[in-house]
């Protein structure tokens, strides 16, 4: 008798375990945004061994990653056999969504994080073969940051200058994975996305430290997008998501005059103490601020808390779940109550970290806003 | 002291419960067929009483209903307050997913889940302004059927008669959901698709008997489409899922001289022993074929299984899962060998009904083989 094979699923607990993940996997339904499928996931934990489910360990993500790669060469090859534009750039997307989800977490070898990351870059570009999105690459040498503006065919061809949004990655995301995800929001809204890549960001990610002082950065992107002829640099706005929202309450205290608004996805003024930090954040925030195995990061945590100071002069909103773990909530009110009017703080009582269950309310609602923010006053 | 609220998760033992659904809740990654987030699920499962787990009875499902309206409900305020048509169609793209999951396998009120139906229609179509999809609606007076033609804008901009492939929906599937998924593969490799509505279909669904002989329904849409300058007629293509797959084989049997090729997802050419269907499926077939409550179907279903015959006039491909119980695996081998080099059985061992772990790989490559079969000859 031959054994009949076990149907696919999600194993339970696997389920039990990653539950707080599927969120994060799932993140927001896209367009150009690559995002993986039930099915992708279902493949990527069946027969993960119940024994290694130590979310803090590097064997773990060290699995996770061998399993995600796996799913991501299929998309290839699918990409490869495929004979329609249309399918090499679906399949293209869900391998650069499951290259994302190999890094994730994942900061044994330099090398092969940033081969996983470059991966995810040249399958996104390939995936935007055929579609009406156009990417526009920008460099800025002062500070060794790149960006990208992006439009649609029609936004160019109106050949108006845009309103833009400057969107800034946390620690671990990937700039064309969820950033992109959230820049969609504004290109359907006629609002050119500005991606930039600040030193330990994206590609950047364990070449340099992550820059947690960005305001630099956001100052020379400031003077490259007044020199662009496309873009209105009177109309801007910033978003950032994570340690993203965190830089963006930097940008609005030193940089406000220059935003019409700011938005914080699930960052806040402090992060919460280093000892404490929950699963594999601890290495997370190694692996990106350049620090040793076991270093300990308080004392960089002491000088990253913002002070919130006087209000800023640009208009902000927090968007924050009462039980993150990781820029606890604590620190948004202080600010909110320093900040005063121009601060708006919207808290969700059953979330955790970047709200991630309600992200495509509020995005959406954010975007809105935005937009009348952004709208032309001439 | 306050208690802290929990954190909002879709609990384990909701997973445990329905694992086996999640796949057809994620179904494919779209565009503008809507689409539930990962946090919609979360939030209609949280708090689910765990002593009414029974997939079998109605006061599961009725429950399921009371939760997934409420989602609707909260997306359609979201559209009302949003100020930008992307965002009125993302909170109505939200809403037409959530009323689905609202009516899916609740039967108790035709009127209530023809209300239901209804509303997945109307913000479906709401959602769709400011897209550059199209949708012209036909009738087909002699079966009373319905249909649509899907166009984006560039695709009518050609000038260009345009092959097309007709899709047909299943048995508990929405037109503006599943089918609309499934339709997106072909406009982007630029072929129309055709969605129809026959008796006991879409909205139809309640209202009269499912119609198994469809035949007479897809003849007098093939008329229609002759008539019709913006369709290629003699490039057309036929594909339905799970039900619609049985359809699209008997459609192969019948109607196969005027279809470059059909698609068989997940169908059959028998149903499994009505006694033996697991889950909500007795009462599933009971409404759509318009039978009693607690009236045994085995008559019916063996009127309707298909008995092969000689090989078809078309080429058929079917995709199916090897654990499949609603049609299991035997009759399409049986039929695979009887129709011999006119049809193609891919069949997945680890997969259960319609495959639905591997929806986005094997939909994209066989709308490239469809698109290869449907190239202009001329």
């Amino acid at each position: 008798m031959t054994e009949t094979p076990e149907r696919l699923r999600v194993p339970e607990h696997m389920y039990r375990a990653l539950g707080y993940l599927f969120p994060r996997l799932m993140f927001l339904n896209a367009r150009y945004a690559p995002q993986v499928h039930w099915g992708d996931i279902a493949a990527a934990l069946d027969g993960f061994p119940t024994d290694d489910l130590d979310l803090a360990s590097a064997g773990f993500w060290n699995l996770w990653r061998e399993r995600w790669t796996d799913r991501a060469e299929s998309y290839t090859a699918l990409a490869e056999a495929s004979g329609t534009v249309a399918g090499r750039s679906r399949a293209l997307r869900g391998a650069a969504a499951a290259y994302h989800w190999a890094e994730f977490q994942y900061f044994d070898d330099r090398t092969v994080k940033q081969r996983l990351r470059q991966r995810i870059r040249d399958c996104f570009l390939g995936s935007l073969a055929g579609t009406d999105l156009q990417v526009t690459e920008g460099s800025l040498p002062g500070t060794g940051a790149g960006y990208w503006v992006l439009r649609t065919e029609a936004m160019r061809a109106s050949g108006e200058p845009l309103p833009a949004v400057v969107l800034s990655n946390g620690l671990d995301s990937a700039t064309e994975v969820e950033v992109m995800a959230l820049a969609e929001a504004y290109l359907e809204r006629g609002i050119a996305a500005v991606l930039f890549e600040g030193p330990g960001q994206g590609l950047r990610l364990g070449r340099t430290p992550v820059l947690a002082e960005m305001e630099p950065v956001v100052a020379e992107l400031l003077e490259k997008l007044r020199t662009e002829p496309g873009i209105a640099a009177d109309r801007l706005a910033f978003a950032g998501i994570s340690f993203g929202g965190y830089l963006a309450l930097r940008v609005a205290r030193e940089l406000g005059e220059h935003f019409r608004c700011v938005v914080n996805f699930g960052g806040g003024p402090a992060i919460a103490k280093f000892d404490g930090l929950p699963r594999r954040l601890k290495d997370n925030f190694r692996f990106a601020f350049g620090a040793e195995p076991g270093a300990d990061l308080q004392p960089r945590f002491d000088e990253l808390a913002i002070e919130p100071g006087p209000a800023p002069a640009t208009e902000v909103l927090s968007i924050s779940g009462a039980l993150d773990d990781i820029f606890p909530i604590e620190g948004l009110y202080d600010l909110d109550r320093a900040w005063s009017d121009r601060h708006s703080l919207e808290v969700h009582p059953r979330e955790a970290h970047t709200s991630l269950n309600l992200i495509n309310s509020y995005t959406l609602r954010t975007a809105d806003l935005v937009t009348e923010r952004l709208a032309d006053r001439a």
